[in-house]
């Protein structure tokens, strides 16, 4: 067996290949790699990443290292993985696409874990149902691959998807970890709310169904192609089944391996049209978000619309030196320059409107009245613009059109790569010019720019920063990962907390949910430590980590 | 002290003293009352039912009998009396309000539980966010109770409340139970999609806040009047917070008591017309599901719209004997006769249209037009029917201002009680027509009327149908209570399965969601002997029975 670069903790390099060798009697050889080496990220090419470690590292790039990585081929072989890694007590890190980009990748929080990669061969759409609307999906179906099911089955006019800013990730993965969309199907502003019925193993190796899943097939119910056991007619209707509602403690979570979930799908609107509102001033932004607040808790606002800083669409239509010959960070004139060249706004506001032409033509109205109370604003449909515009990339985003556009601003800086920073806050503009200025304040202090963009769910913001720096740059990369440290406790004592992030900052931001004296984590380790004792799977994810794996040990 | 009648189950008399004298160290004698006898159903009047037993019972009237009521004044009462019943391992059945009607009332599943009553003194509207549109409630808020907060503090037209069928059940009680609604934040046709954030006593006695509220408040935030710790600003704007998710394994659930929570209100959607669809004939059904399905789908149905048999709406509006001298069940002639005399359909359909009244005109029209399609449909709005109607009931439910008429279908028969069987099916005209079928033979069998309403979720109905039985009759209880026994296990058999049921059901139930051997119940009884290990909270709530008390003893 190949020697791995890391193994997994107080496990001999003689166990593990002992490991290895019973998981290759389930999966056979050609489905494990033994991770010998750190594989750089390759450029340019977001769509083929490293399975085995975080190409987008802050630290050290080998100390979010795989020890292997086991492809499994069915349910089954991930079954009989479980029952090994128990055995062995080896660490599971489960990965569906992993393109979790600025999170990590598919990295495991802990050195040495095995990755399963889901995705590479459960990956079948394995039932769309047009008249209840929704999708039965495997681990490994990417947005982009559920569009072309819909377009090469004549659904795409029928039924539309929700895609997050980039759609090479995993449908079930980005659900599970509670990412946003942009339709109406954007949901509270995640697409969790729009899941209905999940199939997980257990840490124990048991398979489970929630909802109505837990209620067999009618007698008779025939097997589909794919679909071995297609189960209730309702678990993709209803969630919740009867009694205890367990999904939620799967969702950014490690008690076990989610192995199909259903999706609810949009039933097309009946119409569709995108605009751009840009807003002029930086200090306009304050009036935006008390513009926009009633508007969507009324659903005049349909979607999840984004209120993007001039330099994330920047950052799209080329990189920092195609603007300027300056290296540190841009001052206001510089920005305003790059604004104006670009004919937007210093903040851009995307949305859409859903529905027939006269339902669209009355709410256009409605907001293009409320927006022009901000002096400038100026309003735009695609049609109106003719050269390349980040409006023709949310043309398609906006109607669940995936792209891969998106990340252009990861090449801002040289030897680009990035971490997201994302805190929670109120839809008002007190809320977002203070968390705006703070975050602006610690990016300038690390030498960067501010790329970020506000996503309005109905009743919070999702404020998402974009920290980008020079991979290659020992202090840059310092610099990347005080900022989020630092901005992660300037939050906390603001009262702002984060949805999700990266690996290296998973127990900071579990450590700021601390409500009488860390309960929360304290109900989350009682579970853990009950369900999967032996701490398999995903040890540390989000801050939670089983007895086997100590926090005080394994805490960056 | 007095001597109960049912005592907990292997707790002497006098363990049972020192044990409640404990507790009246915590809450004083005042707030126990242990019960002595069997208190009978006080007729006509829903409001006012005993809080000690099952009122509506299909068993013995002393099966579901609590030992005593204990009204702990706040939430540290709480605790102290978690962990005294701890000590004196001791079952505890947290209610709310205890007008759970047709699934029990306030009584516990196992006979000798301490009742407690949390919604006598935590009964308080802790704050009602407008530019959040948001309540926070303690258990003991009605939705009558909400309402009237709203109209005293000049809020009803600003913010609406979505209310089930009667208007005196708690809210948070309600959600908990994940009770449907009727407006468009009826949600996936439940309260539950609606909630954000909760306070659980945990059953070791600590106070867990999920969500944003595991965030502390920020530094200086003002304590409220009422709401001593008021949280993190986010508490109830993002349900989810960081890592795992929760909340939903305390609904319909028995791993903690929940204190207060974050509900979800609707702005004034700015318009509002409710208004029936009459049905003519029974085989209608089939088609009017199938015209319903794709309009709810696109939300041209904006909200949770109902189908109700012509006798439930009959029911509301007289008894039985009030419209015929039959005594068994009525045949088609007879009730096609009070359809006729109520001028109503044998189904019919009550929907509302929601916003300004050029959209409700433009829906109303694709409505209309779509139900044409039933010869001899009718249509109304309120102001067309003169005489006293369900329509003007539905009105005000429709638009969530709460009602106590809906009860009335309850005296169909003398000395009327009721409960509720509650499949949930496909929304389409094949499984409406078969499920009522089904259900009708049975309800015949039994000697008794079909007395239902299918309410239509997003993709699934919810087929609620009401079990009118005389309860001073031994042998129509009897029947009422093969009645849904057969039900559970004829529906078990189409793969259909119940959302919610009474106590002498639920261990039926959980028993057809026993997918893979039964692995969904085996999962949540790991986790209730893992957090509750005496086994104190609502042991047997919905078929979850700690090992304390094993199931096969005390399973009816």
């Amino acid at each position: 067996m190949p020697v791995p670069f890391a193994l997994p903790p107080n496990t001999s390099q003689e166990t593990f290949a002992r490991f290895l060798a019973e998981v290759s009697q389930v999966v056979g050889d050609e489905n494990i790699t033994v991770v010998e080496k750190v594989e750089e990220l390759r450029d340019g090419s977001y769509l083929d990443q490293p399975r085995t470690h975080d190409p987008h590292h802050i630290v050290d790039q080998d100390y979010f290292m795989a020890s292997a990585v086991v492809c499994p081929r069915s349910v089954p072989d991930i079954q009989a993985i479980v029952h090994t890694a128990n055995e062995f007590k080896i660490p599971l890190w489960p990965t569906s696409i992993g393109r979790n980009t600025g999170y990590g990748g598919a990295a495991p929080r802990l050195r040495g874990s095995v990755v399963l990669d889901l995705g590479r061969h459960l990956n079948r759409v394995l039932e769309v149902n047009v008249d209840g609307a929704y999708a039965v999906l495997e681990p490994g179906v990417t947005f982009a691959d559920l569009y072309q099911y819909l377009v090469d089955n004549g659904l795409s006019d029928k039924l539309w998807i929700d895609v997050p800013d980039l759609g090479g990730g995993s449908v079930l993965g980005n659900t599970i970890e509670r990412g946003v969309g942009y339709t109406p199907y954007g949901g509270k502003s995640d697409h969790w709310m729009m899941h209905c019925g999940m199939e997980v193993v257990l840490p124990n190796g048991e398979l489970m169904r929630t909802g109505m899943g837990a209620l067999p097939k009618k007698p008779g119910k025939p097997d589909g192609p794919l679909h071995e056991d297609p189960g209730n007619d309702c678990w993709q209707l209803f969630p919740y089944g009867f009694g205890p509602y367990n999904d939620g403690i799967f969702s950014q979570g490690n008690l076990g391996i989610v192995t199909k979930m259903g999706m609810w799908l949009m039933p097309n609107p009946g119409g569709f049209q995108s605009y751009l509102i840009t807003i002029p001033r930086e200090e306009d932004l304050h009036q935006a978000v008390d513009i926009i607040r009633p508007l969507r808790l009324q659903m005049v606002l349909q979607n999840v619309p984004t209120i993007r800083h001039i330099l994330m669409d920047a950052g799209c239509l080329g990189t920092k030196a195609h603007y300027t010959s300056t290296k540190g960070p841009l001052d206001d004139a510089e920005i305003d320059a790059i604004a104006k060249r670009l004919n937007l706004g210093r903040w851009n506001f995307y949305g859409a409107l859903y529905g027939p032409e006269p339902a669209r033509k009355a709410l256009w109205g409605i907001i293009k009245e409320a927006f022009s109370a901000i002096p400038g604003a100026k309003f735009y449909f695609p049609e109106d613009i003719k050269e390349k515009s980040v409006l023709h990339i949310r043309h398609k985003t906006l109607q669940g059109i995936p792209t891969f556009d998106e990340l252009a601003w990861v090449d801002w800086v040289p030897n680009g790569a990035h971490l997201f920073f994302s805190p929670i806050s109120k839809v008002t503009g007190d809320d977002a010019m203070l968390q705006y200025s703070v975050t602006k304040k610690r990016v300038r202090e690390a030498g960067l720019d501010f790329i970020g963009t506000f996503t309005v769910g109905l009743r919070e913001m999702h404020h998402i920063v974009c920290i980008v720096f020079d991979r290659t740059d020992a202090e840059s990369k310092r610099k990347a990962h005080w900022l989020i440290k630092t901005l992660i406790d300037d939050c906390a004592a603001y009262g702002w907390g984060e949805y999700r992030t990266h690996l290296a900052l998973m127990d900071q931001i579990a450590g700021t949910y601390n409500w009488n004296n860390n309960i929360l984590m304290r109900f989350n380790e009682t579970i853990k430590n009950t369900l999967d004792p032996k701490g398999i799977i995903a040890p540390g994810k989000n801050g939670v980590w089983p007895s086997t794996y100590p926090r005080s040990m394994y805490k960056l």
